[in-house]
Parts: structure tokens; C-alpha cells; sequence
């Protein structure tokens, strides 16, 4: 049976480009957020309540066939109240997974997907384990993962790399909700992760080994309930502070490494058994991969697909969850995508630039917060090249990230 | 300036796809229609009241900085109240060229474009100059358009091309609002014209020369205030009992013939100082092209450009009505576009078909009512056949059209 009634946990701009894609496909929304201003509310009926509000939620469940997210840090209680009513997709064994960077790391690895040495650290006395089995290179990550990857990222950019590999380093974060570098500390000696850990206030923690990557990539995919995989091109991505700056479909990578990537996904997918749309991020280091985090949703680095790809990642999880069958992942063209963040786009000057499209979410700006993206499609590189620079000058000019945390702090 | 809330006169789907494509340009539309379940109350606020409400148009104005409309068939009391209040867009030209079939032709052979002979019945002494002027294979219409092109057409396939063409005939229709089929009559002879404004009740008609076209084709193109003009690539149409059936971009027809048809719609535009997206369709005779109507609007036959064009009409109309640049009309494969009338397509059946897209409108069915359109992408002509193909045989299993008029009046 398909379905034409779907609640979305989550009313951000993820829940509004749900929204938007369900649409054309005769399916009704529902969201729950307890922001009145929720980006979402413009794509479908918005119940704005707390996440503890359990009439809410029963009112919610009973409006809908089935349910989904769009905000994976759904408190748990609600979550099973939910679940008890209505089907959640997709499913909980993905929502649990990234709830503990240790038990993604775990899981990753026994997927028999590459991931770097990692050490769980909730007492002092597994410092040392943790040095042992890591080295004196890591970041200190609390476990427990903030919205969209916030708060996971080593390093962001070739700067920030030839800063960071200036000498032994690392990054320690806490285990609990991390956020823009927040809640994470770069490692560069023995002495270092003492100290970071303290910082973190002992909070539970990985501690994972530095990655000297070359480049990020990312593999979005989609899984339908009946087994069918559609994987969209592997994307290269860049970050700034912590947050995706911009993304290039499809990454400058070997055909080779672009399989490999592509069947990383796919065997997280199938060992999740997840229904709907997955991310799973990846560095490049020496011409391999290195599995960095999965985000068990739409992603924004599948943000270009709404311009650049055949079905966008959106409406692919909107037919995987309502059980219709998927779509093309193909892309007839190349493509890129650029975040603006704190700052919202001059929209004169970004629509004037050729095959540039906007995607504004309705959110009023303020440093570090996703207001907007620009889809950008080109028939060549050299074209690519040319309008991704136009509209990543306008990107840098206007956005405001976060204010960096202390220099100590400062995910490398 | 650029504007971010607009209103749009009508809610049916064109508003709905109008509204969608706003939503990412930050623009907040406000939809004016007197029916309840007003496709377009999903992508915007929705004004409900009736076009005579002199209320509820100030209160639609007032909360509004440009309007513009879906449907060009509000009472010209309504459109003057609004006129006074907030610019409309693309302007009075433009909606009262369609007003009347007459002026219609007139404007577009004083345009420069090609029209077929046509002549003004008002009065039975008229009938004998029509006739001389047209001669005896003609189509009498009303010379108030209906809706969407309902109610214009003489043949819309071979099949009823070669029935029609089987001796001397033609189509009288009123100039009142005429719809699928009513309100026009094909003449054969010069007693049945008599007859024909007689069934016709003597409404103020038109009279033209039936063109024995061997394909129809559209061109629909935006332009924008300061004069800039984006035209999508020509489109070819067939059509079902007057209602659009499907077209595919780009038409098969010569280069020439295609930059011809271009610069038929470019003088329009420019002719009528249009501000927004407007479609030209012509019929091909013999080579050569002919021009049947304008809509001056987004028009059904741009419909594939949702999924197909790097910008969609819907978008770029509302570009032009806000002031922003236009954006790039160029496909980056073929495509084609089937409408689903009166019955809704089958989702999953349909979502099975590579490269084939959905576009449900949220309307119960009734025949001969539009309900949905499927847009379809293929890099080949080969692929684009079997993927059309595919999507008309399920549109032709559960299409139903209007009752069809009875014999004497179809429209050929």
C-alpha cells in the first residue's frame, strides 16, 4: 500500500524541501516542531507543540499514515510513543545508530565499510587505552551527534589543513550534542587529550585519529522498503567552521574510488535496512576512503539534486517512505551547491548568474544559521568552474558563521 | 524594485505551480479564487470569496505589493478595483487581448504574425461577407476565449484531421466564453454556417479558415519588465477533443521553422509591452506557420518545463512579476509532458516509467476536468518515444474527456 498522509518530525528547511517535493506526488505533509516560524509550515500543516506534548503527538500520529524526520534528535520517549502508533521510516535501528559516534563507528566497521582507529573515553582511565589505540593525532568528539553533522568536522578547508598538520594534533569531542566545533577538541599530544577531556567537562567522548584527508565526499542515497537502491553521483564537499560551504556533483575522483564510495553506502543501507534517503560522508586519504559519519536522512549535501539530478534526494525519500517506487538519480548536467549561512542571498545578483537557482527557506539570518542554498547546473567544467566561483564570491561576501570558538578549541 | 508578495488571481493548478516555484525565491503569493479547494491554497495563503467582493479584493490588494493571475477571465469590474490599487502584471493589453477573438487576430496580424482569413459575425447580414472573406471551410467560435484554449480548436488529431478533411467543412464557434467543443462549429458549406450561428444562439462569433495543419506547435516565453525576453524551445501539441493532450520539446520541426516560430512569440511579447510568461500557438501548413492564439499566461503546453528546463515557465513568471532576473530557458535533454484528464494516473505505475515525473494538482476527477500532468526527461529521441509511449498508454486508459458534443457540433 502506498501512502498519501506522511508526518514529518521536524519543521526546518529540510521538512519545507520534503514538503515541497511531496506535493506533485498527491502526498499531504503533516509536520511537528515546536517553532511557530518552522520553514516547513509553508509546505504543509505545521502542529507546533513540544516534543513532550503527548495529545500533540497522539494528534499528530492519528493524522497520518506514517511518519518520518527530518530532525534525528527526536527525544526517545516520543519517539517509541510515536512508533507505537503509527510506522516510523526509517526505522529505528537508523535513528539509534547516530545517536553515539562510538556505536556508528562500530556499526561502520562492521558493515565492512573503512573507518579510522577510535577509542570510546567515559573515565579518565581509558585516556591512556585511547592514546594507545590512536595515536597522539585525534579529534575528541562527544558521542552524541548535533543536527546535520554540526560540531564532527576536523578539518574545513586547505588552510585550515596546513594549519592543523603543522604539527601532532588531533581533535577531542564530547559524546553528548555537538555543535559548530563546539563540543569537540583538535589533539596534538599526549598531554592535549588530558586536558581537552577536561575541557568537555568529562562528558562521554570518542577519540578518533586524525585524517589527513585530500578531500571530503559524500555518497546520498536512497533506500525503497522492498530493497531497491538509488545512489546518487558521489559529491565532493567543503567546509567552513564546521558547516557545509559548498558541494560539487559529481567529486573530481577516479571512477574507481567513485564505486567504492557508492558501495559504502549501499552496504550501510542494506545493513540498516533503512527506508528513505541516507548520507554517508567519507575523507579521501592517500586515494582511500575513510568513512567520517552517516546522517540518516536527507542531507545538505544532496542539496544540489533538487537542480541537478533527475529526482531531487527529497522527493526520493518521499517515495521511499510513501512505498512508490524511486527515481532517476541521474544528472543530465554538472552541478554544485553553495550554502549561505548568517546571511541571506542578494537575489538580483544570484539569479543574473547563469544557470544559478535559489532555494531560500523562510528563515530570518543570524550568524551560523542556514538561510539558503544556491543550485548551480553547468553543460562543462570550465562553465562550472566559472559560476561556482561567481556565486561562492557572493557567499563569502555576505556570510556570517558562527563566532569561532576559542583558539584552543577551534576544530583545526 | 523586487517585490516578495504577490498575488495571483485564480488558484487552480497553474496558481499551485506558480506558488511552488515562488516559495524558493522568497516569494509569499496570496491566491484570490471563489472555490474552496482552490488547488493553489497549498503554496500560499488563500483568499475565498467571490469576484465581485469588493471586501476581500481590498484586503487581497492591500496584502500585496504586484498581482498577477492563473486566469484571465476575471470580470473586468474586479481586475479595474484592483488595477487602481497595485500594479498588475503583465497589464491590461494583455488580458484584454484575449477577451475577444477578434481583436486577438487583429493585434496579431498588425504584430506581424501570420493569421489565417477571418471575419466578425455579430449580425446575419455579416454571414455572407464571412464567407467571402473565409470561404465555405471555416470554424465559428465565440469570440470570448475560454479557459486554457478550451473551446478553440478545429482538429486535434490525424484521425480527426482526416475525418474533417473528407469534404468541405469547418468550425463556427460563438464569441462568448466557449468550452471544449461548445461554442464552436466546424461548416462544411456555406447553409451550414447559417445554421451553425443559429445552434450558436447568434452570439457575437468569429469566423476563420479551417488550417489543414500537419502539427501544431507553442511557444512559450517570459519577458521581463526591463525588456529582456527568455523563450523556452519550441514545443509541439496534440491535442484531444480541445483539450492539450501532450507536447514534446523540443518539436520536431526544421531550425528555421523553430527560430521563425520564436520570433512570432518575441513580437508578441513586445507587441503587447507583456510583463511575465506567455504562450503563442500557431499551427505548421505546409511549412509554413500560422498563428492560432495567445494565452497570456503560463500555458499547459510549457508545462514540460517543470522537470525539463533549466528554469520552469512557472518560475520565470514569477522572476518577471517580481523584478528578478530571468533565468536560463535551455533544456539539457528531451522532453515531453502528458496530461491526465479526468482521471487521476496511477502513482506507482507511473513513478515506474524512467525519466517520468509527477505533477498531481490535488483535484477530485470528473471528466474532462485536468487533474495531473507527468513530465518526462530521456537524453535520446529513441528513449523519449518509449518513455512517452509508455505514459499515453496509461493517460489514454484512464483519461475521461468531456461528453463529446454531439456530431453536427464536435469540433472536427
Amino acid at each position: 500500500m502506498t501512502a498519501t498522509r506522511i508526518g514529518v518530525l521536524g519543521g526546518g528547511q529540510l521538512g519545507q524541501m520534503l514538503g515541497l517535493s511531496a506535493i506533485p506526488l498527491g502526498i499531504e505533509c503533516v509536520f511537528y516542531d515546536p517553532s511557530p516560524d518552522a520553514p516547513a509550515r509553508v509546505a504543509g500543516r505545521h502542529i507546533c507543540a513540544a516534543w513532550s506534548d503527548r495529545e500533540a503527538l497522539a494528534e499528530f500520529a492519528a493524522s497520518v499514515e506514517r511518519i518520518t524526520f527530518e530532525f534525528e534528535n527526536v527525544p526517545a520517549a516520543s519517539l517509541a510513543y510515536l512508533a507505537e502508533r503509527k510506522p516510523v521510516y526509517p526505522g529505528v535501528r537508523s535513528l539509534e545508530l547516530t545517536c553515539d559516534r562510538i556505536r556508528e563507528k562500530e556499526f561502520l566497521r562492521d558493515a565492512g565499510v573503512p573507518v579510522q582507529p577510535f577509542a570510546g573515553v567515559t573515565v579518565r582511565s581509558e585516556l591512556e587505552l585511547a592514546l594507545a589505540t590512536v595515536g597522539t593525532h585525534g579529534v575528541l568528539k562527544t558521542r552524541t551527534l548535533g543536527y546535520d553533522g554540526k560540531g564532527q568536522r576536523v578539518v574545513h578547508s586547505a588552510d585550515e589543513l596546513a594549519l592543523a598538520t603543522g604539527g601532532t594534533h588531533g581533535v577531542l569531542k564530547t559524546r553528548t550534542l555537538g555543535y559548530d566545533g563546539k563540543g569537540q577538541r583538535v589533539v596534538h599530544s599526549a598531554d592535549e587529550l588530558a586536558r581537552a577531556w577536561d575541557s568537555l567537562d568529562h562528558a562521554p567522548c570518542i577519540y578518533e585519529a586524525f585524517v589527513p584527508f585530500d578531500r571530503e565526499v559524500s555518497v546520498v542515497a536512497t533506500r525503497a522498503a522492498n530493497g531497491e537502491i538509488a545512489a546518487y553521483p558521489v559529491v565532493e564537499n567543503l567546509h567552513t567552521q564546521g558547516i557545509l560551504f559548498r558541494s560539487i556533483a559529481p567529486a573530481r575522483v577516479s571512477d574507481g574510488l567513485a564505486r567504492a564510495a557508492e558501495g559504502h553506502a549501499r552496504r550501510v543501507l542494506e545493513a540498516l535496512g533503512h527506508v528513505g534517503t541516507l548520507a554517508l560522508e567519507m575523507f579521501v586519504a592517500d586515494g582511500t576512503l575513510v568513512a567520517n559519519e552517516v546522517a540518516p536522512r536527507v542531507h545538505n549535501s544532496g542539496h544540489w539534486t533538487i537542480h541537478g539530478a533527475r529526482t531531487s534526494q527529497f522527493e526520493n525519500h518521499m517515495r521511499a517512505v510513501a512505498g512508490l517506487p524511486l527515481g532517476d538519480t541521474g544528472m543530465a548536467e554538472l552541478s554544485a551547491m553553495v550554502n549561505f549561512v548568517g546571511g541571506l542571498p542578494p537575489r538580483e545578483e544570484i539569479l543574473a548568474i547563469p544557470g544559478a537557482s535559489l532555494q531560500l527557506y523562510g528563515k530570518s539570518p543570524r550568524p551560523g544559521r542556514k538561510v539558503a542554498h544556491v543550485g548551480i547546473v553547468a553543460p562543462t567544467r570550465a562553465e562550472l568552474d566559472e559560476r561556482l566561483a561567481r556565486v561562492e564570491g557572493v557567499a563569502r561576501r555576505v556570510n556570517r558563521l558562527a563566532p569561532a570558538p576559542s583558539e584552543a578549541s577551534r576544530t583545526a
